[in-house]
């Protein structure tokens, strides 16, 4: 920690700069996290075209350790957290939808600064334990693991059901390879022969989108994950997927696509918006190495040259970058 | 019948227009339906614009008299008639999908000439007999009435579900009186008066488009309908609907539209395409009333009229323009 209660950041205002920010204070339930390794996510990049209107510090991957806490279990602990944090009295937290509360800060993201920084605050209920088996470059995997194993929440994957996943980039490989764990009748399709690669690695069926622009495929998919990262991705989807199968969107992006949605209507698709998971499959499967995310760790870079890291993050060459702090 | 086998109908091409055309022949298991009545949807004035590219006899909203055909049981019948004709071989036949088959036409819009013409033709297991007690200008009404029931297939309401029907227009008003068949907590929500006082008479709720921009709703509601007819309704639906909620899509457009769909996938909305739907309801309902559409009937004009009609159907204090053949 710096004199004057002050910590060493990465700031998101007009534009990103490594630069000194006071020492966040834990608020009541809540722990201090010395931050240890933390992973750059496309949401921080379109954060950084405007995305939520996010001013502070990004970041919300991030392993670290529990410098202080009113929660013995949890101090001097290593940990990860799950960022959506709710007030716990509005109507969507008595309906038992904390992550959809309506006054929720969300860390790096919104209303409270993230992981790209010394140290984070987040409530004691968000944090995770890591295994001892579980290294720091695999823990660091959790929060995107868990916005995969979301789709298992929310859609039925049956042995046997035929799946696509649209992208093969970061978000897109951990979501192939959880969907992998519930039919082999799965292909990602993407863009880079290069990344393909690593999920053939696992068995995974590849494909490159261009080979698919001038194909029909009858019938279509039954369940198609949208991970791109680009507005384009959903009409992909929607002549990928059977009619009324299930098209999930992952993709949040900061600018509005021209979408004609009529196919999606006529063929009665269901388009399922998914976001953040549940934290325990995610970490088990990261320990038992159902989901292996190291291969994709592109470049390490330490935190006074975050700006770099978050360039770097946004090139074509390049998989997973990390942030040591 | 007109001399030569020719038949009266209005036929679009470059534009529409009143002329003759060759008497439709049935084929193997297909029925020669004589018109009666027919109704003009807004997917009639899509056509015009361009959509699907079709071009021949528009028009898909028909009762008529089964003038010739095998089935004894069908012969001289007054019927209503299900507008898609399968294949019966391709993959989504074999799926048990035959409203989606691959090779489908549909009446009036794809690859089959429609019901604004003296004659029709139509597979004999898409046609319904019509109850005695059901007049003609209500049996009309039959299969967008179909397409309101469909939503109940798609997506539970239950009782005290808080409901959303965008749209005050035709499809619109007897969403919302299906709908009420299941919950009462039911807002229809559009931008005429005139219309929207129609629905209160049923005592569905309503609102004013106008009234709404700068209101947040909070919970939002469980279901919504967008049956607005116009591309922005999408973007209502998601500010209208509660996080993990559904929004049912009923509109299919000529044209692309700008879309944010980031407020559907961070609140995890489920997004439901919704066409064609089950005529047995749909009929039992019509007969006893408790779906009401004669309210809704506007004017009617004759088939040599009907350049007019359509004309007329896209003006803005009109709801259902019917065509007497």
């Amino acid at each position: 920690m710096e004199g004057e209660g002050q910590v060493r950041a990465l700031v998101f205002d007009e534009g990103l700069r490594f630069t000194e920010a006071p020492i966040p204070e834990p608020g009541e339930g809540e722990a201090l996290v010395h931050v240890r390794l933390a992973g750059v996510c496309n949401t921080d990049l379109e954060i950084l075209r405007g995305y939520m209107g996010y001013r502070g510090i990004p970041g919300h991957e991030f392993v670290g350790i529990v410098e202080h806490s009113g929660n013995e279990h949890l101090l001097g602990k290593r940990v990860v957290g799950e960022i959506n944090c709710a007030c716990g009295s509005c109507c969507y937290c008595e309906m038992e939808m904390p992550h959809h509360c309506v006054d929720r800060t969300v860390l790096g993201i919104s209303g409270r600064d993230g992981a790209f920084a010394e140290y984070l605050v987040l409530p004691e209920e968000n944090l995770h334990l890591v295994p001892e088996t579980v290294g720091d470059e695999v823990a660091v995997f959790t929060e995107p693991t868990a916005a995969a194993f979301r789709i298992l929440e929310q859609v039925r994957v049956s042995e046997g059901d035929r799946a696509i996943v649209l992208g093969d980039g970061k978000l897109g490989q951990i979501v192939a390879q959880v969907l992998w764990l519930r039919t082999k009748q799965l292909v990602c399709i993407g863009k880079h022969e290069w990344k393909l690669e690593l999920l053939r690695r696992h068995q995974v069926g590849t494909a490159l989108i261009d080979d698919l622009e001038q194909i029909v495929i009858e019938p279509g998919a039954d369940v198609v994950v949208e991970a791109t990262g680009s507005p384009e991705g959903l009409e992909h989807a929607l002549r990928l997927v059977r009619p009324e199968g299930t098209v999930v969107l992952k993709t949040t992006v900061s600018e509005d696509a021209a979408l004609d949605l009529s196919a999606g209507v006529v063929n009665e698709v269901r388009i399922v918006g998914s976001r953040c998971g549940p934290f325990r499959p995610a970490l088990e499967a990261l320990g038992l190495g159902t989901v292996d995310v190291r291969p994709m760790i592109t470049e390490v870079f330490p935190l006074n040259e975050g700006e770099r890291a978050l360039e770097r993050a946004g090139e074509s060459d390049v998989m997973k970058v990390l942030i040591r702090v």
